[in-house]
Protein backbone atom coordinates (compact mmCIF):
# COMPACT_ATOMS: atom_id res chain seq x y z
CA UNK A 1 0.00 0.00 0.00
CA UNK A 2 1.17 3.66 -0.37
CA UNK A 3 -0.12 4.84 2.89
CA UNK A 4 -0.35 4.17 6.73
CA UNK A 5 -3.09 5.52 8.99
CA UNK A 6 -4.08 6.59 12.50
CA UNK A 7 -7.55 7.04 14.40
CA UNK A 8 -7.75 9.76 16.67
CA UNK A 9 -10.58 10.94 18.66
CA UNK A 10 -10.33 14.58 18.78
CA UNK A 11 -11.88 17.48 17.58
CA UNK A 12 -10.64 17.84 14.41
CA UNK A 13 -8.49 21.53 14.34
CA UNK A 14 -6.90 19.99 17.85
CA UNK A 15 -6.25 16.80 15.24
CA UNK A 16 -4.52 19.26 12.88
CA UNK A 17 -2.50 20.93 15.96
CA UNK A 18 -1.45 17.52 17.15
CA UNK A 19 -0.35 16.23 13.43
CA UNK A 20 1.65 19.03 13.16
CA UNK A 21 3.56 18.58 16.83
CA UNK A 22 4.21 15.59 16.38
CA UNK A 23 5.73 16.10 12.76
CA UNK A 24 8.15 18.78 14.13
CA UNK A 25 9.21 16.59 17.29
CA UNK A 26 10.64 14.10 14.44
CA UNK A 27 12.55 17.04 12.32
CA UNK A 28 9.54 17.86 9.52
CA UNK A 29 8.54 20.55 8.95
CA UNK A 30 5.19 21.38 7.50
CA UNK A 31 6.11 23.39 3.92
CA UNK A 32 2.66 23.21 2.72
CA UNK A 33 -0.91 23.01 3.99
CA UNK A 34 -3.96 22.55 1.33
CA UNK A 35 -7.35 23.10 2.95
CA UNK A 36 -9.33 20.06 0.12
CA UNK A 37 -12.25 20.67 1.20
CA UNK A 38 -12.58 24.69 1.03
CA UNK A 39 -11.16 24.25 -2.16
CA UNK A 40 -13.24 21.99 -3.88
CA UNK A 41 -15.99 24.46 -2.20
CA UNK A 42 -14.05 27.39 -4.29
CA UNK A 43 -13.44 25.66 -7.40
CA UNK A 44 -16.74 23.24 -7.64
CA UNK A 45 -19.20 24.39 -5.29
CA UNK A 46 -19.00 20.39 -3.43
CA UNK A 47 -19.22 19.93 -0.37
CA UNK A 48 -16.67 17.19 1.48
CA UNK A 49 -15.92 16.72 5.22
CA UNK A 50 -13.02 18.38 7.00
CA UNK A 51 -10.01 17.60 4.73
CA UNK A 52 -6.20 18.70 4.64
CA UNK A 53 -3.15 17.58 2.84
CA UNK A 54 0.05 18.74 5.28
CA UNK A 55 3.47 18.75 3.17
CA UNK A 56 5.85 17.25 5.83
CA UNK A 57 9.37 18.11 5.11
CA UNK A 58 12.64 16.56 6.73
CA UNK A 59 15.11 19.32 5.60
CA UNK A 60 18.62 17.42 5.94
CA UNK A 61 16.98 13.97 4.35
CA UNK A 62 14.95 15.85 2.01
CA UNK A 63 18.73 17.56 0.90
CA UNK A 64 20.49 14.52 0.86
CA UNK A 65 17.67 12.90 -1.51
CA UNK A 66 17.94 15.73 -4.08
CA UNK A 67 21.16 15.61 -4.28
CA UNK A 68 21.56 12.29 -4.81
CA UNK A 69 18.72 11.86 -7.46
CA UNK A 70 17.23 15.81 -8.48
CA UNK A 71 14.15 14.15 -9.97
CA UNK A 72 12.91 12.82 -6.63
CA UNK A 73 11.31 16.55 -6.11
CA UNK A 74 8.60 14.94 -7.91
CA UNK A 75 7.58 12.67 -4.70
CA UNK A 76 8.32 15.24 -2.02
CA UNK A 77 6.92 16.30 0.53
CA UNK A 78 6.02 13.75 2.22
CA UNK A 79 1.93 13.81 2.65
CA UNK A 80 -0.21 13.85 5.58
CA UNK A 81 -3.50 13.68 5.38
CA UNK A 82 -5.99 14.77 8.02
CA UNK A 83 -9.63 14.16 7.62
CA UNK A 84 -12.66 13.71 9.24
CA UNK A 85 -14.62 10.06 9.15
CA UNK A 86 -17.42 9.97 11.02
CA UNK A 87 -17.18 10.63 14.19
CA UNK A 88 -13.33 10.60 14.48
CA UNK A 89 -10.72 12.12 12.57
CA UNK A 90 -8.12 9.59 10.09
CA UNK A 91 -4.32 10.79 9.65
CA UNK A 92 -3.10 9.27 6.34
CA UNK A 93 0.73 9.14 6.10
CA UNK A 94 2.07 8.43 2.45
CA UNK A 95 4.38 5.58 2.98
CA UNK A 96 7.55 7.23 1.86
CA UNK A 97 9.30 4.12 1.15
CA UNK A 98 6.51 2.81 -0.95
CA UNK A 99 6.53 6.19 -3.49
CA UNK A 100 10.39 6.02 -3.12
CA UNK A 101 10.44 2.48 -3.84
CA UNK A 102 9.51 3.44 -7.27
CA UNK A 103 12.84 4.68 -7.85
CA UNK A 104 15.97 2.69 -9.21
CA UNK A 105 18.44 4.10 -6.40
CA UNK A 106 19.29 2.51 -3.80
CA UNK A 107 20.33 5.54 -1.64
CA UNK A 108 16.94 6.91 -2.96
CA UNK A 109 15.27 3.44 -1.46
CA UNK A 110 17.18 3.86 1.65
CA UNK A 111 16.15 7.34 2.38
CA UNK A 112 12.71 6.19 1.91
CA UNK A 113 13.25 3.80 4.20
CA UNK A 114 14.74 6.12 7.15
CA UNK A 115 11.76 8.48 6.44
CA UNK A 116 8.85 5.60 6.72
CA UNK A 117 10.38 5.17 10.61
CA UNK A 118 10.19 8.51 11.35
CA UNK A 119 6.92 8.65 10.11
CA UNK A 120 6.22 5.64 11.74
CA UNK A 121 7.45 7.22 15.04
CA UNK A 122 5.28 10.25 14.73
CA UNK A 123 2.37 7.54 14.43
CA UNK A 124 3.06 5.85 17.16
CA UNK A 125 3.29 9.45 19.07
CA UNK A 126 -0.24 10.11 17.53
CA UNK A 127 -1.68 6.77 18.71
CA UNK A 128 0.40 4.28 20.65
CA UNK A 129 -1.20 1.55 19.98
CA UNK A 130 -0.16 2.04 16.17
CA UNK A 131 1.77 -1.11 14.97
CA UNK A 132 3.88 -0.25 11.48
CA UNK B 1 9.72 5.52 -13.61
CA UNK B 2 8.07 8.15 -11.22
CA UNK B 3 8.37 10.98 -13.35
CA UNK B 4 8.76 12.62 -16.73
CA UNK B 5 10.86 15.40 -18.05
CA UNK B 6 11.42 18.11 -20.31
CA UNK B 7 14.13 20.38 -20.85
CA UNK B 8 13.22 24.36 -21.53
CA UNK B 9 16.30 26.96 -22.93
CA UNK B 10 14.63 29.82 -20.74
CA UNK B 11 15.81 31.98 -18.01
CA UNK B 12 14.43 30.06 -14.82
CA UNK B 13 11.65 32.61 -14.02
CA UNK B 14 10.22 32.21 -17.46
CA UNK B 15 10.07 28.61 -17.43
CA UNK B 16 8.27 28.64 -13.78
CA UNK B 17 5.73 31.06 -15.51
CA UNK B 18 5.47 28.90 -18.88
CA UNK B 19 5.24 25.87 -16.81
CA UNK B 20 2.41 27.33 -14.56
CA UNK B 21 0.67 28.32 -18.07
CA UNK B 22 0.93 25.52 -19.17
CA UNK B 23 -0.72 23.52 -16.15
CA UNK B 24 -3.67 26.24 -16.38
CA UNK B 25 -4.04 25.37 -20.00
CA UNK B 26 -5.01 21.90 -18.91
CA UNK B 27 -7.01 22.78 -16.36
CA UNK B 28 -4.22 22.20 -13.29
CA UNK B 29 -4.39 25.01 -10.71
CA UNK B 30 -0.88 25.66 -8.70
CA UNK B 31 -2.47 24.91 -5.07
CA UNK B 32 1.48 24.87 -3.29
CA UNK B 33 4.97 26.38 -4.59
CA UNK B 34 7.69 25.10 -2.30
CA UNK B 35 11.54 27.13 -2.86
CA UNK B 36 13.58 23.79 -2.13
CA UNK B 37 16.58 25.74 -2.32
CA UNK B 38 15.27 29.11 -0.33
CA UNK B 39 14.25 26.17 2.28
CA UNK B 40 17.50 24.34 2.68
CA UNK B 41 19.25 27.85 2.57
CA UNK B 42 17.03 29.07 5.58
CA UNK B 43 17.36 25.45 7.22
CA UNK B 44 20.63 24.06 6.95
CA UNK B 45 22.45 26.90 4.94
CA UNK B 46 23.31 24.59 2.40
CA UNK B 47 23.28 25.91 -1.51
CA UNK B 48 21.23 24.68 -4.36
CA UNK B 49 21.05 25.40 -7.77
CA UNK B 50 17.06 27.38 -8.05
CA UNK B 51 14.27 24.16 -7.83
CA UNK B 52 11.23 24.95 -7.36
CA UNK B 53 8.41 21.77 -6.33
CA UNK B 54 4.40 23.05 -7.76
CA UNK B 55 1.89 21.14 -6.17
CA UNK B 56 -0.27 20.58 -8.89
CA UNK B 57 -4.06 19.99 -9.01
CA UNK B 58 -7.03 19.09 -11.36
CA UNK B 59 -9.91 19.84 -9.35
CA UNK B 60 -12.54 17.79 -10.80
CA UNK B 61 -10.34 14.69 -10.91
CA UNK B 62 -8.93 15.21 -7.35
CA UNK B 63 -12.72 15.38 -6.21
CA UNK B 64 -13.17 12.05 -8.31
CA UNK B 65 -10.40 10.16 -6.75
CA UNK B 66 -11.05 11.64 -3.08
CA UNK B 67 -14.40 10.23 -3.10
CA UNK B 68 -13.23 7.25 -4.72
CA UNK B 69 -10.38 6.59 -2.32
CA UNK B 70 -9.93 9.01 1.00
CA UNK B 71 -6.79 8.42 1.82
CA UNK B 72 -5.30 9.50 -1.80
CA UNK B 73 -4.38 12.59 -0.78
CA UNK B 74 -1.26 10.84 0.25
CA UNK B 75 -0.16 10.80 -3.53
CA UNK B 76 -1.84 14.08 -3.99
CA UNK B 77 -1.38 17.21 -5.78
CA UNK B 78 1.16 16.09 -8.54
CA UNK B 79 4.03 17.54 -7.92
CA UNK B 80 5.86 19.50 -10.66
CA UNK B 81 9.45 20.34 -10.60
CA UNK B 82 10.90 22.92 -12.37
CA UNK B 83 15.11 23.29 -11.55
CA UNK B 84 17.80 24.74 -13.05
CA UNK B 85 20.82 22.18 -14.33
CA UNK B 86 23.68 23.74 -15.63
CA UNK B 87 22.56 25.92 -18.66
CA UNK B 88 19.04 25.08 -19.01
CA UNK B 89 15.86 24.44 -16.76
CA UNK B 90 14.25 20.82 -15.95
CA UNK B 91 10.94 20.60 -15.58
CA UNK B 92 9.91 17.08 -13.87
CA UNK B 93 6.63 15.78 -13.89
CA UNK B 94 5.36 13.11 -11.08
CA UNK B 95 4.12 10.25 -13.24
CA UNK B 96 0.65 9.76 -11.69
CA UNK B 97 -0.21 6.69 -12.96
CA UNK B 98 3.01 5.15 -11.82
CA UNK B 99 2.04 7.12 -8.29
CA UNK B 100 -1.53 5.70 -8.46
CA UNK B 101 -0.52 2.49 -9.49
CA UNK B 102 0.67 1.65 -6.26
CA UNK B 103 -3.33 1.82 -5.35
CA UNK B 104 -5.38 -1.59 -5.67
CA UNK B 105 -8.63 0.66 -6.55
CA UNK B 106 -9.21 0.22 -10.35
CA UNK B 107 -11.24 3.20 -10.24
CA UNK B 108 -7.93 4.87 -9.14
CA UNK B 109 -5.71 3.40 -11.14
CA UNK B 110 -7.56 4.76 -14.02
CA UNK B 111 -7.46 8.08 -12.85
CA UNK B 112 -3.68 8.41 -12.65
CA UNK B 113 -3.95 7.32 -16.41
CA UNK B 114 -6.28 10.05 -16.99
CA UNK B 115 -4.15 12.63 -15.10
CA UNK B 116 -1.21 11.10 -16.48
CA UNK B 117 -2.21 12.28 -20.21
CA UNK B 118 -3.15 15.78 -19.11
CA UNK B 119 0.26 16.15 -17.68
CA UNK B 120 1.62 14.76 -20.92
CA UNK B 121 -0.26 17.43 -22.70
CA UNK B 122 1.38 19.71 -20.65
CA UNK B 123 4.49 18.61 -21.45
CA UNK B 124 4.33 18.56 -24.84
CA UNK B 125 3.03 21.96 -24.97
CA UNK B 126 6.89 22.87 -23.20
CA UNK B 127 8.80 21.06 -25.67
CA UNK B 128 6.88 20.11 -28.79
CA UNK B 129 9.77 17.28 -28.99
CA UNK B 130 8.27 15.78 -25.93
CA UNK B 131 7.43 11.70 -26.63
CA UNK B 132 5.78 9.95 -23.79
Amino acid sequence: MYFFSVTLHLPYDEAVERTKAALADEGFGVLTEIDVAATMKAKLDEDLPAYQILGACNPPLALEAVRAEPTIGALLPCNVVVRQADDHVVVDFMDPAAAMGLAQSPTIRDLGSRVREKLENVARSLAPSFIA
